[in-house]
């Protein structure tokens, strides 16, 4: 991976590929749009970045958008934002975009994303990262960014090397992103699943905002209860998840005020919820390492019967 | 309890109470109409029923409808239809009505509710009936039914005394509402909450209507498990319901079509759900008799959170 003047690549131009990438792009760097559903919209009107940071535009002249891999030039670094219910997706999307020593960091949610792009591209490849960030598509290549934005990434298999992720690092840092190293990558994925787990599963199965996940002794039990599951979850998968963190997460949550899971607004569009990332394989990694999370599991059939019945599946507006 | 020409008081009048007692009414007897939110339409207008097994009205100047019990004859028979989130109520609703051989009916949800009004009353006044109907309020004073009708009562207290109950009977199947006498009343009410429990909670918790619950592998799991759960709890109450009675329920289910359970419209035009009779009841028997229902345990925290922030509580719709 050259970093003098890396040539990075976007799969998946929503809210958050959209950002960072634009982010990126603002501050000099070479970055290319893989887009499928604004791609016109984009080409047309470039891309809009409403910003609590700061707002910015990439002009359409300056903004290099595709809507197919192979046009694209290979990449120093591809940043996979693509919504994690289109993983079947990453073979032919990624896949063009390689060359020997391409790195590939997922900003995506949940649990298995790294193993993904390892199994079909090759583990060293590989870096994961999650945003910290509120952020919606508000129209066809406009995307509003409300508050927060840090990144966390790290390398998913060799966390010792550090060169390259510290580089990564240093250009989001110098590009208005706020960029945090993390030493235990798998540390960091649970640590957010605590609250994504209760929050945006449960918010999404009951069709409830946080506010009201939090709002009453009932309501705090369950989450408590999912919240020692997943810690029983991660101990199985060789993560440790101190006890104060449970604490930490529904404090939070309770000065948050109402908010509305991305599973949960996924639900009310009708779009395909990330169940298998966010529940699926967290599930699957308690199971095979004999933690007993009934909750859990039965967490995730309902999330599964109720994402079944969501309309508008299928890729194209979160490409 | 005279059965030569019977006082009838229906308390809570809304479909349920309006259906069983207008047929009752129809058919000659003497029957009075405690009512809260229609009692000014049903004064004025009568009570129109339409339904499948033939429509009937019980014009205004022949309906005996009141707004206040200390208005009303003292019955033989006082037939309770108070959706069971009002049962706060039922000590200034039903005692003006009492002499010393009346005897209550309680045709409501759930589990709880016999044992609410002997505490009251005296248990040897008590007799428990399970509706199955389709049935609704669709306009003041105007009740639709729709499909079935059957009811099934039995005595609280000393099942082995049949006079009663079976005179009841008698007179509801001479009114052309179909009535079987149930030998064990305990048994009835927990073979209505093996469905109840899975379609009317988790239908409530998850808003889906029962087709989506049956109609994947996840969703037919989780409601077997669910019923599984039921069998134990009710096993931990002294009642076994046979094994095969899952998959009847199930196939019946699977046959019904999507069904919106009462707890779901409840849910959705934001009235009080019949949490504690349907969920919260079986879950404290479950756990005094030392049975483990962990999933219905979630399911009842759940629907608690849910209900907690329902809009239009309160019995004022509903009586």
């Amino acid at each position: 991976m050259s970093f003098d003047h890396p040539v990075i690549a976007i799969v998946g131009a929503g809210a958050v590929g959209g950002y960072y990438g634009g982010r990126l792009a603002q501050h000099g760097h070479d970055v290319h749009f893989l887009l499928r559903g604004d791609y016109e919209a984009v080409r047309r009107n470039g891309l809009t970045v409403q910003s609590c940071d700061g707002d910015f535009r990439i002009p359409a002249g300056a903004v290099r958008a595709y809507d197919e891999p192979r046009r694209m030039p290979t990449a120093d670094l591809v940043i996979v934002a693509l919504k994690s219910t289109n993983n079947d997706q990453l073979d032919p999307l990624v896949r063009p975009l390689l060359k020997d020593d391409t790195a590939v960091l997922t900003l995506q949610n949940g649990l298995g994303n790294e193993d993904r792009l390892a199994e079909l591209f090759g583990a060293g490849r590989v870096l994961g990262g999650m945003a910290f960030v509120c952020i919606n598509r508000v129209g066809p290549g406009v995307i509003r960014h409300t508050d927060h934005g840090i990144i966390r990434i790290g390398e998913f298999a060799d966390p010792s090397r550090r060169d390259r992720v510290d580089r990564i690092a240093v250009m989001f840092n110098a590009s208005r992103v706020r960029c945090e190293v993390l030493d235990d990558l798998r540390f960091g994925r649970w640590q957010k699943l605590l609250w994504n787990i209760p929050f945006n599963g449960l918010g999404a199965a009951l069709d409830l905002t946080t506010d009201r996940l939090v709002g009453s002794d009932e309501g705090l039990a369950l989450v408590r209860q999912l919240m020692e599951e997943v810690r029983a979850a991660a101990r199985a998968d060789g993560v440790e998840l101190p006890a104060e963190l449970v604490d930490i997460n529904i404090n939070n949550t309770l000065s948050m005020g109402p908010y509305k899971s991305s599973m949960q607004v996924d639900r009310q569009h009708g779009r395909a919820m990330e169940v298998e990332a966010i529940l699926g394989e967290p599930l699957r990694r308690a199971r095979s390492g004999g933690a007993s999370t009934p909750i859990l599991a039965a967490l995730y059939r309902a999330a599964v019967v109720v994402d079944a019945g969501l309309q508008a599946r299928g890729s194209a507006r979160h490409l």
